[in-house]
């Protein structure tokens, strides 16, 4: 297998993008990462997308991407892990340039969220859990989220207050990140008053509805020297299931999945969870950061909300964590979030987060969950 | 990269499995598949579906099949190109083997599409077409697939009996298979007499709304050994798109995605259409059989018409053309077909489809389908 490297990264300002279409979304990210490559062809394509039916009334987006994006003859494959579709999609683009097959392989992640109204979008989400015994019940992602935080607070003694300083530290970084989607900065108070979704989660624990694209173009490592920008090498890649349904898990206050796909990309990678110099986690909710934070191996199990109140993950912390802003700050176009976290790896990595940059920035990972955990995708990326 | 082997297969009887949910389809014919292989773990999943959203109200589909299934910790992963999504499946299988990275790897596809009622089903098909500029039109895919036959027939003088004669040998063809939905035999002028659907297609023109599965497991060619049954070769692999929309191409008469995945297919394996004992193509309507058999170079173009007319491509024909009865007679639970048309693939090759047997097949070829030639997957297998 060769070694593979990023060369190329774009997405727009996310937001509610109410005057551009899915495949324009798609299309606009996709041209902003062939710029950056320098790259006019690409020889495959990945999209991920986790439910443009129920969202867009639009499947078959391998075919619907390539032809707007004028690449129309390529093999063009859409895959689908709920929320971590993106980071699956770079994960297969990976492996068709580790393999030989191909030598220019775009992965992009895109979803438009907005065009369903009512509890449109609340359904489509739920899709992502287990609808026939979850869904059945009437729980959706917030729910499922709060019976983690409920769990996590009674073992581990995790507070109220400790889940707010999540959400200050992302929008604080959010506010640093020009296509952040709600770039406003929060206090702990704020956060705590803010009205209640699921308990103990309240508006501001949650990551938003968000349309928007990310995309990133990789070759193989031999080869960056034919491009004019800095490659940004793969050094592990990780991908492991759990059960689609929270009940059916033994432990409620960790992410197996995130573990066990971590577990894959530090032993590719030849690394532990001390070599990482920065990470983008799945925060759709601020206890899931907490969460991966110590399913990663950054803290011990219960140290996660103690850690995120002390500073140690903000941007100038020992271990800063989702300093793009994250899902809560930057937005959450689920098939578009695993992409976003690459996008903003390999700019970190290439130096260029001007006001975010994390200082002496080489090894960053990135870490996509779908459902409640029911999968995960996690990658190591290295300066080269 | 390494040479790849299906070494098991496995579907039930399709039809309308509605005292089955969608997951159980999908293990059933799974579990099918791996007694065939004797294998009790696998190391990865791919799994092809449609659009089990709107079919079933159930995204994450990687995550709920690998927890029914029992294999819980696995990386598994959804894929999706309308109606190719199994096509689709199974070429990242024989990737995820060829590059090193898994032994034993299922691929799968699973559609259950009587769950939705009144146009529930022609709504969630349309999405595989383009529904910004076909779908907003109200044409859906019997429309879609009547200009096709209208301009074939036009151009090349295709009569309304030849698309008949497609319908009456695939029946013939499915009444010997077992597991085909609709094994009844029907007459020329039973095809030519069945209710308008759209002019020049009957009813008896169309493929079913089925529910179904099916599954292949692949392993390194040189590990074949290893396993009871015999091995068949992955020989060639191809994925080409096209256009979303049928009206944005120079051409209304051929598949170009089919010609170009068959180009890639035929390349990698060395073999020419001549060398093909027999093939499973994608019959969603009569027309596209025929179609189809002109693009993967089987017949000139426009004789394709004469050739099923003649019986070139029955059981005893020089060319046997979907020996299994096609999605036309077997069913077409859209995301399970490409997988289906593997299974009838190794098992000729194994020389155990009794009835319907080929005569000294050892080469098949695989053409799966998306949408109306969005695009297209190709596969050629061996016997080893």
């Amino acid at each position: 297998m060769r070694d593979v490297a990023v060369i190329g990264v774009g997405m727009q300002k996310w937001g509610e993008l109410w005057a551009k279409s899915l495949r324009d979304i798609f299309v606009e990210s996709a041209l902003l990462a062939m710029d950056d490559a320098g790259v006019k062809e690409i020889d495959s394509l990945y999209v991920g997308s986790m439910t443009p039916g129920l969202f867009s009334g639009q499947e078959h987006l391998g075919s619907v991407c390539a032809d707007y994006l004028g690449q129309r003859h390529i093999p063009a494959t859409r895959v689908e892990s709920a929320c971590a579709s993106g980071g699956l999609a770079f994960r297969l683009a990976w492996m068709e340039v580790a393999s030989g097959i191909s030598d220019v392989v775009m992965a992009g992640g895109v979803e438009k969220m907005t065009d369903v109204s009512g509890g449109g979008a609340t359904y489509a989400l739920a899709t992502a859990a287990d609808m026939t015994w979850e869904g059945v019940s009437g729980v959706t992602f917030p729910g499922l989220y709060a019976m983690m935080a409920v769990a996590h607070m009674d073992k581990y003694g995790t507070t109220r207050e400790q889940l707010a300083h999540v959400a200050v530290k992302n929008h604080e970084n959010g506010s640093k990140n020009p296509r952040a989607q709600f770039p406003m900065k929060v206090s702990v108070e704020q956060v705590i008053n803010s009205v209640k979704v699921a308990d103990p989660l309240n508006i501001l624990d949650c990551s938003p509805i968000t349309d928007g694209a990310a995309c990133a173009i990789l070759v193989p490592a031999d080869k960056v020297k034919d491009y004019t920008k800095p490659g940004v090498k793969i050094i592990g890649s990780g991908h492991a299931n759990d059960t689609i349904a929270l009940h059916d898990r033994a432990d409620m206050t960790t992410i197996r999945a995130a573990t066990e796909a971590a577990a894959q990309a530090y032993k590719m990678a030849n690394k532990r969870p001390e070599d990482i110099d920065f990470a983008e986690v799945h925060d759709c909710f601020t206890i899931a950061e907490i969460v991966i934070s110590e399913a990663l191996g950054f803290f011990e199990p219960g140290k996660g909300g103690p850690a995120a109140e002390a500073g140690e993950t903000a941007l100038t912390g020992k271990m800063p964590i989702n300093v793009s802003g994250g899902l809560k700050s930057k937005g959450h176009p689920v098939g578009a979030t695993g992409i976003a976290q690459i996008v903003e790896l390999t700019e970190q990595l290439r130096g260029e987060s001007g006001e975010r940059q994390v200082k002496d920035a080489r090894v960053g990972l990135a870490q996509n969950m779908g459902g409640s955990g029911g999968s995960s995708v996690v990658h190591i990326l290295e300066v080269m």
